[in-house]
């Protein structure tokens, strides 16, 4: 299947989804959205996430795409089963792929999920975890601040340390955890800067490398796999500035450089 | 969806596989039968594992599983996608899981596959690998030796030792990989006298714990995850002598002691 996958996010952050979807998968063609314009999506109610949710989809489902992924965690949390029920093509969150690979890794049972106010407030990621194992503790807080920080590409340095040294303080005071969800596709960007502060025996989740690899899998088990060898390019849009966002692309996208080329960035509104 | 899991495998090998989907997915029940009357598959022709792996499903799905998986690359290589075919419950092989993994893995992109005879002739590693990502280099080669071996409780010691050594001789010469496959799950079993042949520079990659993970996200997908929690009880088939898959249950599933005082095993013909 020539046809692309479609990856949507509220801004940046699902660039880490698309850029180990690029890796994982050379031969697939993306077309992603960030809708960087109203980013953060993570502290608005409810139904404004779901309208622009679906803003979103409407834009990518006229090109045509074979699959979606939802590269958004407040997103995942309040649209993934609306979505997977009204398109008819498979769709894809960042939250349970995330919530299985934590299973996979903690050994005491005991796992942290950080992430905006929407998805930690939606609770959906304590649900997918207990769905599958109801012995699992989990304690949960949102870091307001990170996505913000992260938009105007603070990635390292002083500021960065200090914000999310504040952030994860009530985190690790209640310590304990072996595992901590990354739970939104923004702060994979500021790994280091988290991995510093809570310490190396914490083994941080992507949910990132874990989206593209079931994303990997589906393909497959829906024969949606591209065979086809012709030249194709990645289609990147933006509601907001180009600046930013070239700047992040260039950024994230830096250990794929032959990708760089073959990438189309424009500005659109939805 | 409270019907169980069924595992299928030619012996003892696919109880790695068990073991990982009881500790991912503790919620759900297995139904498991290892052909071990007719063990090793991996030399024998395909019309014979065609044959065998057929017996197998007929006896699983009188016990109306909700999903299959073939744990045993052999089967899998040979009847995976006649069983996705005919079959209207999902089908969950182990090369693909694998394969996803080691592309996830290499670094060099030169990753090496070990596995029976059979597997290694039908070359549906070298296909799954090259479907996703043509630049792999690919270096695979069969040990007959190791299922033989691993089925008689041999694993670890000097003859472990010396076995796999001469296994892995030209795996060895040809050098360079970064990844390893254990393309047969009874290769994880013994892990760590392969390890110490390869060297740590190599990872080793183990289908169990990535098919788990899989059937995971697949079950979850479909809707098809266990919400009920009346209690349960794991049921375990072999067509052979039940002393050595009772040995081996016991030393794979050590780590697990709360399980086996919910494990029936059963002797039976097909």
């Amino acid at each position: 299947m020539k046809q692309a996958i479609g990856v949507i996010d509220s801004g940046v952050g699902g660039l880490t989804v698309a850029s180990e979807l690029m890796r994982q998968l050379p031969n697939e063609k993306l077309i992603y959205l960030g809708d960087t314009l109203r980013c953060p999506y993570g502290s608005r109610p409810e139904e404004e996430i779901k309208q622009f949710t679906w803003n979103m989809v409407h834009f990518l489902m006229e090109k045509d795409i074979k699959l979606l992924v939802i590269a958004c965690n407040t997103a995942t949390a309040y649209t993934l089963i609306d979505l997977q029920q009204k398109l008819d093509i498979p769709v894809i969150g960042v939250i349970q792929p995330g919530a299985r690979a934590a299973i996979n890794a903690t050994k005491n049972k005991r796992i942290g999920i950080i992430g905006t106010e929407g998805t930690i407030r939606s609770n959906a990621y304590t649900k997918a975890l207990h769905m599958i194992n109801a012995d699992i503790t989990v304690i949960s807080g949102s870091c307001p601040l990170f996505v913000p920080m992260v938009e105007k590409g603070i990635l390292s340095g002083p500021e960065a340390y200090q914000t999310v040294n504040e952030g994860l303080q009530s985190m690790k005071d209640s310590a304990d955890i072996d595992t901590l969800v990354l739970g939104c596709t923004h702060y994979p960007l500021i790994k280091d800067v988290i991995q510093d502060v809570v310490g190396e025996h914490v083994q941080l989740i992507s949910s990132s490398e874990e989206t593209a690899r079931e994303t990997s899998a589906i393909l497959e088990l829906h024969d949606l796999l591209n065979k086809d060898d012709t030249f194709f390019e990645h289609q990147f849009y933006t509601t907001g500035e180009l600046s930013i966002f070239q700047k992040l692309t260039t950024n994230i996208f830096s250990h794929h450089l032959e990708y760089l080329s073959k990438i189309k960035i424009d500005k659109v509104s939805i």
